[in-house]
């Protein structure tokens, strides 16, 4: 029987703001990739949404991002090493605190917006983003893009890694995601979308925009809850799954790889 | 043979902006509160400290604070209990994750400026404070004002305490300080100051600002870095204390009381 | 014929969080109050919420806020004076510059949350910010709780103030606010808030809690955007006005008091 | 006569942290570049800089920032072109305001650190920035890198400019600055400085690094007030001029090319 993991986003809410369906959400992951204060999430909100993924038994990462509260973290930052590296060590901290405080545990990192997809591909910032881990914990595993660089050089370092899949994203012929300035680089049909990832979970391969079947090996699906549909594409894609006699079981109470 | 903790205000710095002559200072206290980043202190900035202070021995305590950067922490501000405690979380485990990174750990919680003072007296934001302890790690001590209700309320809620005096402040014949906006509050004299600790190190008391000898009973006390005087009066401070046979040593490494 | 006006806050989304009606609230109020940064609102927001106001003719106010994002400036905050008149006058100037470079205007100022609470009964704070709009423009009206000492202490300094009623709120029989954290302080019957708006309107007076009519002398009415019962307690009351012959205008574009 | 500006970056301390030399500065300058609380400065201390500009009759610029205090605006932010209009006009009309309260003006713009060296090359946010301008006052004046092609957009696009010498930075034999990571790129000594600067007003050259003399147009000289070398350096250089007869002026008061 196959196995795989549910992520999302959660605690993106700030002060007297609210976003994403985090109650819907955490009926539906295995694995809550959890804000950290740097582009959403204050501490009283933060903790809120740690007691609630406690109390549904599902999985806590951290969701380090860039400073930029403004920007949401989804804007480049030339940022040093030295610094980023130490930001994210205070992010993980940080939510480790609140996360022991309600019983629970940060059991993996994954890095938010810009600095997921730079670290994707950007030697510097990801050997930062490592040297974070291993210097912090190295037996926290590290979410990577599917088919990224970013998986070889943290395997090497020594990092447990997970790879992921974007449920409601097409990828190109090479196994990696079409930019979201180009139409059709986002999925809206839950059906096809569950579609797409039940084949991914069972025969390792995806279609690409082209129409080719190509290998995508992923241990983690990530689906959105940012809005109604999400929601829904999440539990048809779930659904789905479970149909189909996957189980949907957080990575980090398996083996990553 | 007496024994006496030394700590002061390190870490206090903010990205571009320097404070505080921490190298200095680190040579003197036996206990270094670090600021957490939300009154000063950035993550890079906060790591150097930390792995100086772990060079030199010096004990690690979480210096937190109201969220204001701006206002370095000094201003009150009426914030409701649930957002004081997960700051105060999120804060010491910002720091646990920095000093863990770096080989040290955070022993104690010393909070800072008006956050401070107001829960020396004030009933809800100190059950705020004490609360966040218990929940994160109940063996964290917490440093109080001498002489202040705060005491008595993190006793009987089972947290280990440390009363701490202040060097270079004046009191009052009832054992608490003397406002800053009052003349006399703030002593300039180096050998008065290190007179005036020794005294209060071997009989547990102090001169009032009426002249008359009042029981302080401390385990710490605070000496200031951020001139090139207050390093003065810490060093001569600590000197007169050796002079004397009293061993000086971080109290999260003895007996708290 | 009688005037009135109403007013609503505006632009408190900030960068990815959204907040409010702000749509449908322009198609109600003759007054805009829009936030300047330091509760809510993101330069590149705050702009598209001006250019709406100036396609709708809706007059613009400064509402500006204690520097408390996380808070959303509802926590009173202990601020030197100084600092809070600085930081008025660089929310105003701001807002002005936004709302010159989109071609209107900023003609009034309400102070948001505690401190429109802190400054209708504190006189040092309430000072600051007399100060403030004294020393960048005297022309700038302020927006004062209806029958609060800030009323009289801004008229003598010189500064033309705006009484302002709550629509949604319950007042005292000395003419205050009934505080939120009593029953019945927050009303949500639209017809009911519309009666005793046309009432107040039209005959100076409002119910008081315990019963008996009190005279409360109002320029401007305030109603909030922030939900979709809101919005129709907001239309409600207009459309009641309305019917009733009132007109509704900017008091900016009048005399005020 | 020969007349050139000389301006340096004041009002960049922050809250309880201090920095640079602003009352020496102010004492030899003619144009003040005074931060607007993106990378530095807050309300209060603004005030007071331009407060000690206007009583010294130092003309006042906009130094206008990423939104990035703790990298000190010194990293380079890949944002939209909506988002940093935005933030261009807000920061300037804070400032405005500001200025007004004390009985000054704004009279140019001076980006500061990565955003103005990111916009002297790069056409998508200079434009952004030129667009702010134009928005909100296109008589404001654009301090620009000398022989950077953001002279030429700038001025295509109606605004006046300001190009900009850097007293003690070493060019290229291109006219640009020799990279800070490269040996030799920052200038230490005063009198070659003083000496450099004036043939720069005299004659319009400079010596490159590799001996040449290359032409470099400048209305204004930039130096710095962020230690005692610093202001001396800048002393030196004011004396050389005016011993040569250079009269030294804001370039606001006189004609912009």
């Amino acid at each position: 029987m196959r196995t795989i993991d549910i992520n999302s986003d959660l605690g993106e809410s700030f002060g007297a703001w609210s976003m994403g369906e985090d109650a819907a959400i955490l009926e539906i992951v295995s694995s809550a990739n959890v804000a950290c204060g740097f582009h959403a999430g204050d501490p009283a909100g933060i903790l809120r949404t740690l007691e609630a993924a406690a109390a549904r038994g599902v999985a806590v990462g951290a969701h380090v991002a860039y400073p930029d509260l403004v920007g949401f973290g989804r804007r480049n930052m030339d940022i040093g090493s030295a610094e980023l590296s130490a930001d994210v060590i205070y992010q993980i901290g940080a939510l480790q605190g609140l996360a022991r405080s309600v019983g629970t545990q940060v059991s993996y990192v994954k890095p938010h917006g810009a600095l997921y997809n730079t670290i994707a591909q950007n030697r510097r910032q990801a050997d930062a983003v490592i040297d974070a881990l291993l210097r912090l914990d190295p037996t926290l595993k590290l979410v990577c893009l599917a088919n990224s660089p970013l998986l070889g050089w943290a395997r090497e370092a020594g990092l447990q890694c997970v790879a992921e899949a974007f449920a409601d994203r097409a990828y190109t012929a090479e196994g990696t995601l079409v930019s979201r300035s180009r139409p059709g680089a986002v999925l809206h049909d839950a059906e096809l979308i569950a579609r797409r990832m039940l084949r991914l979970v069972a025969e390792g391969v995806i279609e690409a925009e082209d129409g080719r079947q190509i290998p995508l090996q992923a241990d983690s699906i990530c689906v959105h809850g940012d809005s109604h549909d999400a929601v829904t594409i999440a539990r048809t894609l779930k659904a789905g799954l479970l149909a189909a006699g996957v189980n949907i079981r957080a990575f980090s109470q398996g083996q990553a790889s």
